[in-house]
């Protein structure tokens, strides 16, 4: 690995460790996420776990980048031998992706055959997506750069695929939804689209400047902000579509609740 | 204890840790539980006590695993000398298998005698078998064949007393159960059956390859996947059960709900 600025070291390291908080506020929020009807909690306890199983592997994260470098003084930082364990962030994702399917279909709250059907096809291709991915950033600074376009792009498919079925899910549901929700369906919908895209982009940075410190830097940078926003970010955006549902049912309709 | 290569060592350490991140997460599902009726929260909240144990117990295995192998360069892991502690794994199947009786028997809402009767038995073979497993385990890698063995066969005669009695039982209470909840039995059926097959497999490849390093990874591999499926995956049989019978519950009632 790379040797590494003391601020390159530190941006890393503070940022995983603000990630950290990040990820176990959110959980509490989600957690106890006030104002949302009976109806919506599902779609918050989902949220919920995932952000907490994100707060775990980032304190696992962080523990293991602070023993992959040390200051060799002067303000540099270089490698100690023992690996950055890349693996903690894909066994994460292995986890959470299908599970931040399942938030978003439960909240748009489609027919049941409806939603079993997409969602099985969804949580098939992201743990696809993710387990073809591996392989390539394992080898990422290797010097085996056939091996890491290789998985990119064969994982590349079912991230396409994916985004391709939100997009059309997400854009379809807009148009059913009362009013006050539908530009927080929009909003859901560039969340994941701008959030997720940031994944390829840090891996391709990533591996074009593996050898570099700054190439190091950009892609841990790279996939800690993209987990904050598609995780924490998300789910925030969930809450407050429950939310909006939640005014809504009772404002618009005046249904007895059974909450 | 033999070395194991690089490959090896991360299989398992990147097994047990994505198995800390998903006892957590199922705790969290279990203890919040949404859409579940009342009446079967204790099963629930019993089913995320199980995986809050094991949870714990990872974070140790992790810790212990971690401890007793260093890399010795060249992509290969010797042990440290530090034994690796087998016991945690003991313990916790003290604790979780009975509890995990305790969930299938309070799912199924037996007859409160019937149901009694049924868990003293179970429990007492549950805590024989894993006090008779313990002493051939702790031998596996001595050279002392008889005692591993002889402990294996003893450990086995409790466990086939439950595996007989749990098939039983469900195959008697699939015949009483409203049509939604039977195939969810039977899958609950299927899932105890296959899941604690495991365990005994994995003493048997761990026994046999005690001296090589696939065999140490094949164990830990094989117990580790055991105890995700049996705690976290039957937990969510469990939920899946409990949440058909309540929608059964409401829908016969007339109240058709939509969360």
């Amino acid at each position: 690995m790379p040797e590494l600025s003391s601020f390159q070291y530190n941006i890393v390291y503070n940022l995983m460790s603000l990630t950290v908080a990040g990820m176990g506020a959110a959980a509490l929020f989600f957690f106890l996420s006030p104002g949302v009807d009976r109806k919506f909690k599902p779609a918050l306890v989902v949220s919920g776990i995932v952000v907490s199983i994100a707060c775990y592997h980032y304190v696992r994260i962080l523990g293991s980048f602070e023993g992959s470098y040390a200051s060799s003084g002067g303000g540099v930082y270089t490698a100690t031998g023992k690996p950055f364990n890349d693996f903690y962030r894909y066994a994460d994702w292995l986890i959470t992706v299908p599970l931040l399917m399942v938030e978003l279909v439960a909240v748009l709250a489609l027919a049941k055959d409806e939603s079993r059907k997409l969602l099985t096809r969804l949580a098939v291709a992201a743990a696809l997506m993710i387990a073809l991915g591996y392989p390539g950033e394992a080898a990422i600074g290797t010097g085996n750069d056939t091996v890491v376009w290789v998985w990119f792009v064969a994982s590349m498919l079912p991230f396409l695929y994916i985004m391709a079925t939100l997009f059309g899910t997400l854009t379809r549901a807009t148009q059913t939804q009362p009013e006050n929700v539908r530009s927080l369906l929009s909003l859901a919908r560039l969340v994941v689209i701008v959030t997720w895209s940031f994944y390829p982009i840090a891996y391709v940075i990533g591996a074009l400047g593996a050898s570099s410190g700054t190439g190091r830097t950009a892609i841990q940078v790279g996939y800690t902000l993209a987990d904050l926003t598609a995780k924490a970010g998300f789910g925030l955006v969930i809450y407050a579509i429950a939310r909006a549902k939640s005014t809504g049912t009772e404002a618009t309709v005046g249904q007895p609740r059974t909450a």
